[in-house]
């Protein structure tokens, strides 16, 4: 019922105290229909996914040395896939219907870092100018986006 | 004298064998006036810079749990500043000459991510109504930002 | 449909080679009517258990040095437990119907070590002699033990 | 003079507080004639051990995937073995006269897991009924161990 | 102005203390004309150096199974070196005109153990008996040097 | 019946391969009437000493920023000391019989750096120059010295 259509239930040192340098943590993903937990990265972890429930649409994307290459898959209920340590990735629910992920992250305390609204949202905003620059977009463009995060 | 007006020369395991197993690599920075190391990550590493020659405006973004905050600051020659593993930074060089910065990186290899590359510029291109809800920007102004990359 | 009633499905980097270096794996346990997943250990990983279906039994024992004791808890669908790194634990389906459990473990090849498998089924055989000492039993309870493993 | 005719003696970060950090520790074992130090592991330590005095008999064995193997070798005076991080492992004094060890551990508080403390002397004790199928012994046989731990 | 003609500042975890957790730590070594940065040690880090200003000689010793091999080389501006962890190394100004190197280690707290410093100006001295017959000098040899540090 | 009147045999992963990723290795060491283990350092790791044999002043120096304090102590048999990780240390015989000890190493491969012989006996020599500064020696004390090793 947010912006994106998903929402994460997070089981980390935070909330688990016991997790405490074990170097793990779990979280649940709800998806709506045609949601999608959007571009992000956990600074601290890599991510190994279970589909519970409903089709998705996974993907990360290479670093600059490996050429940015996007690494895209469906997966169905049962399916596994894995999102390497710092690697920019998304889950997108193909489906007419909720979906519902299981993912372990391994560290106590993985961290996220959605790229929008990192970017776009950061508090203050950054420079538009500087944006403009590195997203080849137009300042103006860029003061509407940072408006809406 | 490309698109963001900056060069970054690398040290690493890949070009000094010798680095193996070491746990550190190192960077010169050159910035034409006005130029940028845009938006990036370093999945394996965190960052530290030391100003060589010039004024740079430079910053990171906390992840999520804190808030997206942008810690920036304005570096001088001699200056050093340091960009945590993993979370999102830039360099911006505020003056009308060039200017130049070593920095230090806790891995053999660190990698870069560039995010505007990773998201825009992707090989193959991730589905642009995946990125018109996430950013959310018009899917069409998604295509001409992706043609751009 | 064997000795314990449970099943337990792997990903980890004997068969999903991209595993390599990340440090996370993942089960799925698949428990019969009152099927038990054995006393065992991992010695490489912490486990983190999510309940699927069913209602389960869990259990850890801690090391001599905090008394031998038995962290035990009847966990239901969605529920989250974790199992610290080279502790003995457990799992119980307490009901009359099949129950799976998603776990992850926090290494790319985390290992297991069945407790009476390894005890009294290894191969060869330990020497009934020092296994009757250990466990205060008569010799030919261990021998008795020692054929049906 | 106990029940399994061994004593341990200890020097842990517990005892001795500049080991803090230093990943490190170190035990001496006494042992009876015919005494033993029995099955056990350590959840966070390799060990290398070092026979000063006396004939051993010890042991590993190996985890599930590797066929629960067992490696035994009768060590004399001055010889060397090693007990992977893990697994579980034993020493047995084979001669008539007092034996002694020297052993070393790759933590500063490896732990200890005994097993058959851990697995018939918990407090409380583990649901009989689970050690019973899972140990393939009579409830009532699991019940007579459970009262002598 | 020192005794040997060099001076050393640092930014590591005690006096930037949101470094804590990065690994990585930096420095500025500033030379007089012929002086040196002596031969010393790192416990808990890799060095790699940049040259900014002036001519330097640098080496290493490797260890005693890789029989003690000097790895020197003369570096200028732009040049880039590495001392790998724990190895003793130094740095000589040849030219006559102040240097200027930019140094990272990896670790927030790397310590420095300068040689000479440590062997004969430890408080209190080590016995210099000990030391005469280590270093086949005469005890009063010994006894002298030790009065000058 | 060496330069220095002590032995070291080293059980580490180049002898015994099964060490390998285990993180540990042990040596014992044989010091002749008054002979010493003269100063050195281990790159890679801590070593927990235990006296077999005889009566030994050990000591460790710490790093500049702890003073380069000497920590000295006469050791009996039975009797435990810690080197920490990378600091230089020692061990002399006191007494007029051979002694033995027993030590571990928290890495299956520590490497080992005797000052004396990297400092005045590397191959080649480190310039005389150099180290007549460093050590506020005379040069042609300095190559008196390194003609001995």
């Amino acid at each position: 019922n947010n912006a994106v259509g998903s929402n994460v239930t997070t089981v980390n040192v935070n909330n688990l105290g016991g997790l405490n340098t074990l170097g793990i943590s779990l979280v649940r993903i709800d998806y709506a229909p045609n949601g999608q937990n959007p571009p992000h990265t956990h600074p601290r972890a890599t991510e190994i996914l279970f589909v519970q429930q409903g089709t998705l649409l996974v993907g990360f994307i290479t670093s600059n040395q490996d050429g940015n290459r996007l690494f895209a898959k469906t997966l169905n209920v049962g399916d596994v896939f894995v999102f390497p340590e710092g690697l920019i990735h998304f889950q997108f629910n193909l489906g007419g219907n909720p979906a519902v992920a299981i993912a372990a992250l391994s560290s106590q305390n993985a961290g996220v870092i959605t790229i929008a609204n990192t970017i776009f949202g950061s508090k203050p905003d950054i420079d538009p100018n500087v944006l403009a620059r590195a997203f080849q977009m137009d300042p103006n463009a860029v003061r509407n986006l940072q408006a809406r995060f």
